[in-house]
Parts: structure tokens; C-alpha cells; sequence
């Protein structure tokens, strides 16, 4: 069922405002009666539609929903700022697997040089990848595209778990740290994990990174693409936790 | 290093043919004297370049290499054909993590329409891409995308475990299926994976494939996209069997 996260004062209001009207109306082609689910601040509830108009949808409560499809703990991509478009779907497929705050990251080897006149509105395009994302895949909590950020700017003092995914501890066949952190998470601790860009992380931002505490992970024995390994980590925090 | 799978006679000769030569010449802009990895059928090597013609490279072998970097059974990814070119990317991020062999399957729901004129061309194209994940991420053997082929024409006699990735058993709350196979996984057994495309796998097939040994099994409380599921599969196996 097609799912929308509105505002709290949208739910409050029982009604729907902004560019979901015009999914409502063009995309998806919805009359009065059909059911939606709504989510707003991690409630959740059945609906159907009662009005459509031109900029607002209102809606009537059927009955509230328990949405249990969020990790038991919190954790954050800080992906090293990819060529092209493909922090486009990494947004999308990490919001799948569970992800909550993501970062874009400027690193050494980002090749990507940030235009500070678009950086909002890429937060805000990023953002929007990850509303959808959260919709399609019934998250009960929307992820959220966080920030542009050069990685030395980062203040990581409030994880409990710091994950660096880095290929050149594989070589020295590293195979234990990440499944060590994994299976030790507790619930509603913070975990952060720091993928680099293309050409990886760079030796100097590794010994800065270990500095505080990060810890020097291999995800198995092959080289992942910078695209592959945030999706590597969060399926398999979601096989550790969430498959019995 | 840069790698180059090559056919066993080439490796025989100590010479690169093909398209690998333009990657060695033009791409990488190689001379004499520089370092690849060159492999074949699962043999490995460290060899330097000792000449580059039009059509023909020469390398001489400095040392074996041994690369345990495969998984210690075999996993195939039946794929429900999706829409637009996302199968370049599932071959792509699959065989980084590490599966076996890649179909195409049509089922009820895949848009694609097969053009028999075009399923050659396009099988060629998507090993390409196989075989340039496969050098990318160093895997030892070649992954390789077998065929584009009918859901009710695929023999899955040969299997020791077949696995259906099925969101509707996820609604059920079921959540164990797939760690309990995969755990149970033994050295060199077989196991098929089956992703329908989007909009899923039909109830018909379904029920088809539970009755030639599918197992349903949900992949986490969210819904995945097509393209996600199976580089969840590949990555919690790694997770399971190549972390310790």
C-alpha cells in the first residue's frame, strides 16, 4: 500500500499538503475512498482518502498501524562523496536497508567539488530521494540526507560504534572487526560507518580516523565498488538483527 | 593491481588478445615493464608486460599468486528481469560479491519483452560486464551471466538449496528461512537464488517454485527493490561465511 510521510501538523490536521498531492492525484491516480497509510514522527496509521483537491488531500483515520520495520539501533552512512550520480542511489537503497542519517563526505579523493551555491539544493534533492525511498520500502521512520561535509569537520563523539570500511585490511586478510562490532550492538546505540570514494580512503584520513576511534573493517576478501559496500554493511546488520 | 581473465590458451602463450589489449594500451596506458595480474580458470599470476602490438600483449609470469577470495560454494542469481538497464548494475554488484552465474529470467510480471534478434547481443553484454567486475573486485574465478530465459524452462534439479526471495512471507512476519539455509550451507554445494522483478514474483509461480523445493524467505521487515534484493543475499552470505 502506497505510504506517505507528512508532517506532524499535516497528521494532526488529517490532511496532505505539497508534492505528495500531485503523486496522490497524477502519479498514482487515487479517488475518494482509497486507503493510503500515513506516517508522521513514527506513528502510522490506515487511511482513506476523503477529498482531493488542488494542493490538499484530506484524509480520515481508519486505524492506527504497528510498524516494527526499524533496526533496534540507529545507524549512519557517511559516504565519501562519489563521481556522477551515484549517491543518488545509494540514498535510495541504504533508506531500503535501514539506514538513518546520511552523509555525503568530501575526502581526499572525492573527486567531486562541491559548488556551495548547489549544495542546498542538492540536500534537498537527496532528501527527497530518501522520503521516497522510506515510502516505498515501509519504513516506519524516514531516513534523512544530512549534510555535504568535509570528512575533518565531522564530529563523531556521539557513536558508541565506529566502523571505517576499508579494503586495504583485507589484504592483510582483516576478516573478524566488522562481525565483531555487528554482533555486539546494543539496543538504541549509535553506529557510524565511513565508506570512502572511489580510490578509497586515504591513508592520512585513516590514521585520523583511527585516532578517534574508528575501527579498520574489511567486508569479505573482494574489492567492492564504493557504491557496493555501505549496501554490504547495512544488509548485513539487517541479517544480523533482524533474521532469526 | 589491474587483472585480465584470459582464456587458457592465451595464458598458455603469455599473450592478451581482444578487447583487453585497447584496455592495456588505451585505457590504463600500460608500457613495457609494467605489473598485471593475469588469471585463468582459477590460476593465477603476477606477470609483467614485455611488449604491446596493435592486436597482441605479451607478458612474461614473475610469480603465482594464490586468491582464496571465492565463496566456498557456489551461488547463482535467477534475477526476475527488471525494467530499463538495472540488470548492468545487479550483474555489476553481484558479482563483487561474489556469485557464480547470472540468469535473466521472464516472468508473469517482468515488462522486458525478449527480441529474439537481440537476447545474443544482449548475453554478450551483460558477461562483459561480468568479466569487468569480476577483474575489478579480484575475484579468482570469472562470474559469468548464462542466459535470458522462461521461469518454467530453468532445470533446478542440480541445486542443494533454493532459495525464493518473497516479500509476502515477510508480511507473516516470517524471518527465518533465509539465515537458517544459509547457515547451513555446506563446501561446494549449490544454491539458486530467485528475485522476482518489480512488482515481485507472481502467487502462481510461487506456488511453481515451492513445489520444485523453494524455500520463500523474507529479507528483512522492509520491502526491497529488485535490485537491492539480491546484493542483500550475496552480502549477508559473505557476512555469514566470509567474516569471522
Amino acid at each position: 500500500m502506497q505510504k506517505y510521510f507528512i508532517s506532524d501538523d499535516d497528521f494532526k490536521k488529517c490532511q496532505i499538503t505539497g508534492d505528495d498531492v500531485h503523486h496522490i492525484k497524477d502519479v498514482m491516480r487515487f479517488k475518494s475512498g482509497d486507503k493510503i497509510k500515513v506516517s508522521s514522527s513514527g506513528s502510522e496509521a490506515l487511511c482513506s482518502i476523503v477529498s482531493i483537491e488542488r494542493d490538499i488531500v484530506m484524509f480520515k483515520i481508519e486505524m492506527a498501524v504497528q510498524n516494527n520495520n526499524e533496526l533496534p539501533f540507529l545507524v549512519d552512512l557517511y559516504q565519501g562523496y562519489p563521481k556522477g550520480d551515484k549517491l543518488d542511489d545509494i540514498c535510495k537503497h541504504v533508506t531500503e536497508l535501514g539506514a538513518s542519517n546520511i552523509y555525503g563526505v568530501i575526502t581526499k579523493r572525492s573527486v567531486f567539488k562541491l559548488d556551495p551555491k548547489k549544495k542546498e539544493s542538492k540536500i534537498l534533492r537527496f532528501n527527497k530521494i530518501c522520503k521516497e525511498a522510506s515510502e516505498q520500502s515501509d519504513r516506519r521512520m524516514l531516513s534523512k540526507f544530512v549534510d555535504i561535509i568535509d570528512l575533518k569537520k565531522i564530529d563523531f563523539s556521539l557513536y558508541d560504534h565506529k566502523i571505517l570500511c576499508y579494503e586495504e585490511v583485507a589484504k592483510n586478510g582483516e576478516a573478524s572487526n566488522f562481525k565483531n562490532i555487528v554482533k555486539n550492538i546494543k539496543p538504541n546505540e549509535k553506529i557510524a560507518i565511513i565508506v570512502g570514494p572511489e580510490g578509497g580512503i586515504d591513508e592520512n584520513e585513516a590514521s585520523y580516523l583511527k585516532s578517534i576511534g574508528f575501527i579498520p573493517s574489511a567486508l569479505g576478501p573482494r574489492i567492492l565498488r564504493t557504491e557496493t559496500a555501505g549496501l554490504y554493511a547495512l544488509s548485513a546488520i539487517s541479517y544480523e538483527w533482524e533474521l532469526k
